[in-house]
């Protein structure tokens, strides 16, 4: 079986600088399918890296390692990291990007070992993509086990996410975490699950309270109320809807439109939704 | 030998959704290869795709799988398909996607079988792409065949294209289906060929008449006549001609430009071809 | 081992036309690898093409064949070409898109034996790169040797860089050859390398004279000078500094911002270094 090693960067493609980092994949570890995530992350915004790996990375095999170079503090003393979660390796920067792939006890080292650094005569201290993060992600794929990358690390960065809260008697307050190319509004309630004619919703951060259930719901957004539908459908053409996102997130969009452009729905702004009795 | 899966869609690459189809895709087929043919389809263009695909998909070896999601209506009851044609396999949905690569009579089947659908706890009606799709895509790589996928359908949906008409005594009239990224204007005169000093000509869609045969051609456009070349170099650089596109259609281009920026055609405009007697 | 094609264009992936020399590629070569290294190359931008490649090409394998088509010259009598250098092979049109990977000397043949081209009953004198460069480089994958491909060339066109010039007494002046997609002004002053707290400085193109030592240095550009950093984080988030770029070159560059639009760095720019005595 092929080792899988999947990428995404905020380097665009075009310097080759994604390039270099295929290069030293492959010199390292001839044998590894290389998977492009992306390299379409606006520069630096490790929240979106975050998210995009969120809704793509559990869902390749065991094994796979993915490697995530979203890093604006390159050069600085934040520490280059490779994490095993769930079956899965995480190689990146110490800035929070695993997030929400990742839990805090998760076994994480510092890839301090110089053995696996990439050993040339010209060395970078401005692309640790391909001097230190790659050759870790080709090492862990051919075999090399966490703990001799570097030593074990326990104070990992977190980015800290708004959490929807419940307000007594009935409503959960959200906002608008982010909006996907498509111009959806992808919100922090959920993760929702529609059961027979329920609703059930698990707050979304990792290893937070149980579950909760709650009846059919509307959804509110600036003095608008929308229907909780289950697909796009259940609207015409051009016409707004709540439904559950295919990542289990709340998430307020336009049938064949942009919810970002039609409605002007925007990051952050408060979302709320009240489950029918 | 390893399976080919390439995947075109409309998504962009910045949001992880390609990456949560590449996992699937990989999750059940590890040992597939996979391939980028495009993610930068316009949002829900659906006549782009079926020309991308038209450029494309018959190059890649028998056997190969082409998943294509540029689906305006997921989440309502177009059907999703897999198709068989000329020994490639087709997956997506069942808007006409497919029209320039497959024909009515082809093998096709609905994707009505759950026990290749994505089998998860959080299922969503919004990402057929990743729920139905890429599996249906993957199991076809695996040698699942077609007929256990879904129960066949005959009356697929089929865009529909403009013809070039032939108008007495000596006129093809025809007009421009698509500028592609270079600014190049691609008509549905065709599918041409030069055979000696002879021009022959196949009307553009499948299955139609047999070919015409005529001799060196005028082409004309707005008022404009070009001469019909054989390499751009048959004009200065910055000189507009008419030549035969990569994929045999008659094309209007501008040597070392773009014939949309600087001559101003657009899409729909007509063409005429008169060939010389 | 499967061997390693990687691919460079200026085609955009929209229209399908990577997708057909992909398709080209896995037909003639099943088992090769397809490795992405950039499609946003700007239009017929032969300079840029030639710097990515610079930056990837030498960090894949030994035996990797790298597809480059970057061609405004396509249908004119520009010869396709061939090269083996350090141990890569690289396939793509004579106009110097490989001076910065390649040397004069290097084995290098024209392909024009049509053994090796796509033979199909619709040629096109408009897609070298899908009927002859794809078929060339996978034919190079399966074992194929150069010299089938065709005879030997030795006056290959090169590309002019400009050079960096000593100054008596103490004085470097070199320019900006590009601007990265992060906005980093990338100038010919290079190969640099920190030994030490020495500065090595060799100067950047190929087969030139031999290193120079110099101490630390100050950098000027537009009557303002800047520190030559080791890494960004040797300014605060904002601030400009010039070092040393992952490819050996100076830089100007701001740390977490763009230079370019910050300082207004351009193209062309002179930038001058001047040692520490």
């Amino acid at each position: 079986m092929m080792p899988i090693i999947t990428l995404m960067t905020d380097f665009g493609t075009v310097d080759g600088y994604v390039g270099a980092m295929k290069g030293v994949l492959l010199s390292l570890c001839p044998q590894a399918q290389l998977v492009d995530i992306t390299h379409a992350i606006p520069p630096q915004n490790v929240y979106q890296a975050a998210f995009s790996l969120f809704n793509a990375a559990v869902l390749f095999p065991p094994g796979t390692v993915h490697l995530v170079v979203v890093d604006p503090g390159v050069g600085t003393d934040r520490r280059p990291l490779a994490i095993q979660s769930n079956e899965r390796f995480y190689v990146g920067p110490d800035n929070g990007v695993f997030s929400l792939v990742s839990k805090p006890a998760d076994m994480a080292v510092v890839l301090e070992n110089p053995t696996f650094h990439r050993v040339e005569s010209l060395t970078s201290s401005t692309f640790h993509g391909r001097d230190i993060f790659a050759p870790a992600a080709a090492h862990l794929a051919s075999g090399v086990s966490l703990s001799q990358l570097g030593s074990r690390v326990t104070n990992r960065v977190s980015l800290s996410f708004p959490k929807c809260v419940f307000k007594p008697p009935n409503q959960w307050i959200g906002q608008v975490l982010y909006l996907d190319a498509f111009g959806n509004a992808i919100t922090n309630i959920g993760i929702l699950e529609w059961k027979d004619q329920t609703l059930r919703l698990v707050p979304f951060l990792i290893d937070d309270e149980p579950q909760l259930v709650a009846a059919p719901a509307t959804i509110k957004w600036r003095g608008r109320q929308f229907r909780l539908g289950r697909t796009y459908a259940d609207v015409r053409p051009g016409q707004p809807l709540a439904l559950i996102s295919s990542n289990g997130l709340l998430e307020i969009a336009v049938r064949d439109g942009s919810a970002a452009d039609l409605l002007g729905i925007k990051a952050d702004d408060k979302v709320t939704l009240i489950p029918k009795k």
